[in-house]
């Protein structure tokens, strides 16, 4: 065996950019970088520059990749590699594993983009030694992962830890899946953007509105975030506004799942403690005590890597599985 | 060996009443019977209650006992076999387990109530062959349970599927455990009996308060699930409106671990479609397209042995992991 042959593969493909790594069996980043997930192109195009991309990296290192382990975002067929639906990409019934597979000449797995954030966290990030550990991603979307024993847990349909769509407000926002009350409406990026949004219109925020060079449709959650750091009071309502929503769908998946580890990650989480002391505040108000003991919330480690270093791990974790 | 002496003993504590009875390996319930539980005379003499009944109805069947299950409410420690809080009785810290275990002479597990019961419907009831079974018991409470490949999901410290405390509206009803807005304080039998009170005080259910004897405290969630089938259309509007927000916290469940049965039991179920067609059409309207395809929403089978046969089913499958 030559040296480096035992390496893994990691893509996380995402609405906007690709990433792709090469990873460790310790589960260590050896090199990584990112592509632009270009929309227009087609998932055709997506796979020759993955291609392209992974050969240039494997050259660098070295490397020999064992496996490929790939995360998505949508509903996924798993079994079968295939991308079910990719909303953000308009992409339908894709077999984006078989694809990349045939491009490579590797095994390849694919997964859900957030299993992957959550199975990377549990294994060297934040959530090392969790024995049920439950990982919140909120990026544009409310994303979730669930890893009870060292395994990504998938309901019987590969389904499970749809947490951005647990209703947490009866007759509430609007959600982008086209239901109400969802919490993907309430503390996603987009969502405190648009909360934000709504407040400048008002007069509420004129830092804010300062930032967004006087233009409300320019505002974006980072911004909302930069002004609540810099001091602004009522950016700071906002971040912890946030904050009280997002206890209420960890609280209420605490109190399904009892865990250890509760990880928050993903752009939003930039704003650190301002979201994650509101957070722990409100989580122990409406968790049962025993559950609100026996775990702790941490923000995510990993931070952008997790999802490629996720996907290789659990590549590894399927062919271990498989022996 | 003697006939007979392969039997397990399962023992539902409950509020009012506790059920005890002699169960095969096959989930078969040879004999069982009900005992009150009578708060006011304490742990002890329940304990030696327990003890004379059991050894009576195993005298009646000849069956030697192999092993005790024991499901109790609230917050236990499953390892020591302590309640810890059984807030209905007022006890706390008390090693229930040990104490059936010294009074019979026989290996007793502890485990929570709404457990054996998700673990009965699993074993012989309305789940049989699930992979991912959640259960919804709607009596005085609401409880839950877990069963994932055929064993219960405690969570860390034993206290996951509390699905009655999921918090399904920001600042809404008061629950008895002092949160706002749980689904225990709109889908438990007390809830709708609460929300029938309300209405009958402003005059809107006459047929009701006359099965009441024209007295508003009287008005129990039977009394409505009966006017209900009786044709009464504001009793009706109740129980659909209990099945509003139970899909709520069922999507919110499903969303989270995508499972194959759901499973709906307990006292408030007396209602049957009257629950379930209004549950099972919101559900649909709450849930994503490929969770809900992949589930089944059915009534409880076992109706109240459930506890009992699970509690002794856990205790089966306990010995059984211990070989």
């Amino acid at each position: 065996m030559k040296p480096g042959s035992n390496y893994y593969l990691g893509i996380d493909v995402g609405g906007s950019n690709t990433g792709i790594g090469v990873v460790r069996p310790s589960g260590e980043l050896v090199v990584s970088t990112k592509i632009s997930t270009d929309v227009r192109r087609g998932p055709k195009q997506l796979v020759s520059m993955i291609g392209e991309t992974a050969r240039r990296l494997m050259d660098e290192c070295c490397a020999e990749v064992r496996l490929v382990g790939m995360g998505t975002p949508g509903p996924l067929d798993t079994h079968k590699g295939i991308v079910l639906e990719m909303p953000n990409l308009g992409w339908k019934n894709v077999p984006l594993g078989q694809m990349v597979q045939e491009e490579l000449g590797i095994t390849t797995y694919l997964d859900n983009d957030a299993n992957a954030a959550a199975f990377g966290e549990w294994w060297v990030g934040a959530g090392v030694g969790a024995r049920v550990l439950v990982c919140f991603t909120l990026g544009t979307g409310v994303g979730g992962g669930i890893v009870i024993d060292g395994s990504v847990f998938r309901g019987v349909k590969g389904a499970a830890a749809e947490f951005g769509h647990m209703i947490i407000q009866l007759n509430g926002r609007v959600c982008k899946c086209g239901k109400r009350g969802c919490l993907e409406a309430y503390a996603s990026a987009s969502a405190i953007a648009s909360r934000a949004r709504e407040r400048a219109e008002a007069g509420d925020l004129p830092a804010l509105l300062e930032l967004a060079g006087g233009e409300v449709s320019r505002i974006t959650s980072e911004m909302v975030s930069q002004s609540a750091l810099e001091g602004d009071r009522f950016a700071q309502k906002i971040m912890e506004e946030t904050a009280s929503y997002l206890a209420i769908g960890v609280s209420n998946v605490m109190n399904a799942l009892n865990p250890d580890v509760v990880v928050i990650g993903g752009g939003v989480m930039g704003a650190g403690d301002m979201i994650l002391e509101p957070l722990r505040r409100f989580v122990r108000e409406l968790t049962f005590e025993a559950i609100d003991d026996s775990a702790r919330i941490v923000p995510a480690k990993l931070g952008r890597e997790a999802g490629v270093i996720g996907a290789a791990g659990i590549a590894m974790m399927r062919e271990e599985s498989l022996r």
